[in-house]
């Protein structure tokens, strides 16, 4: 059985959607953020000693960190269905958008949330943060353009990895002009397993 | 052949370095960053629309984005001798470290780079960044332990990942205290491969 430690709006609410994707069974432990702070609680902690989430076990084995566990769910229980073959060109577009999703495209997205909170006192950092953003998100859109999946024109591991910086982004405003990132997004959250996932996970403001 | 597009003093090091491991024929095209900015030149967009480093071409491929970079070469020329099984606990583990080097660690690392740019005037971030330092470093530190390669008791993909991020939190004061991450990374700067792709790619501050 397949247990997901899962802390309300954050990057565990990926894997929900993969494992309803992967019609798998599972269960989930739920977690709260911090009122106050936003930060996980201490309880995270006895489950992985980072204290984050997603960790997920199946079976004897612990997984942490998202792009592991989509990779080992994906690698175990959706071979045939959410990744390209390993000798096409596919493959290495996978391989770029599942590292690239919180590799590259989240530094610009928690930049901007941390900077934020400075105000004023952060204006010098603004227009770097602002060029990162641009030159991240113009890229993502142009590379995505009219299609409906970042690899081939299927669903694969890599949307399931990219669409939690793009829903990061749009809620701190950051979407505004890349029109094929909205759009993609609004198209994966009409898949019925990216809205049972939701509905399992419960509050999920990110999914707007 | 394999073609890699190289700035100084940045992630693409540590792609010298693997194909230095693994005994493969390879080219450099070399870029400076901005003696005052330290941005890559505008010249890097005309090999990946980005303009980031590092980005190989091999063959008719190109690849971006470190992770996706390593996975492809291992897959590709060293399956056999720098990445476990995959029905084994070690490819799990080998999955987490992949991962965790940009999708985790190196996120306290630009936090502190770029705050620091504030001065007095970043201050109030200063004690949740120093908090996800401690937490993500100690994590890293408990881990590896008294071993000497993050996966199994041989070099891995893992390791080639991990040691950036700890070069780039070396090179900024934050790896006090850490012992064994410390002990790690002068290991790892001891292998001729290592030294070989430092030699080949020329200046390397990190790599001290």
């Amino acid at each position: 059985m397949i247990t997901v430690h899962h802390l309300n709006n954050s990057r565990s609410q990926r894997i929900l959607w993969l494992l309803e994707e992967l019609g798998l069974d599972y269960e989930i432990v739920s977690y709260q953020r911090d009122a106050t702070t936003s930060l996980a609680p201490e309880s995270l902690k006895g489950v992985h000693p980072l204290g984050k989430s997603p960790v997920i076990t199946d079976g004897n084995r612990t997984v942490a960190e998202s792009g592991a566990i989509v990779e080992y769910l994906i690698r175990k229980y959706g071979r045939d269905r959410l990744m390209p073959d390993e000798d096409t060109a596919e493959f290495v577009s996978y391989l770029h958008w599942m590292h690239y999703a919180e590799g590259s495209a989240m530094l610009p997205v928690m930049l901007s949330l941390y900077v934020m909170r400075l105000g004023e006192a952060g204006k010098p950092l603004h227009p770097r943060i602002e060029s990162e953003v641009q030159n991240h998100f113009g890229y993502m859109n142009e590379a995505l353009g009219p299609r409906d999946f970042f690899v081939g024109d299927t669903l694969t591991g890599a949307d399931i990895q990219m669409t939690f910086p793009l829903e990061a982004a749009r809620s701190l405003g950051l979407l505004k002009g890349f029109e094929n990132l909205g759009r993609y997004l609004d198209k994966m959250h009409e898949r019925p397993a990216y809205k049972r996932g939701v509905e399992r996970g419960g509050q999920y403001d990110l999914g707007n």
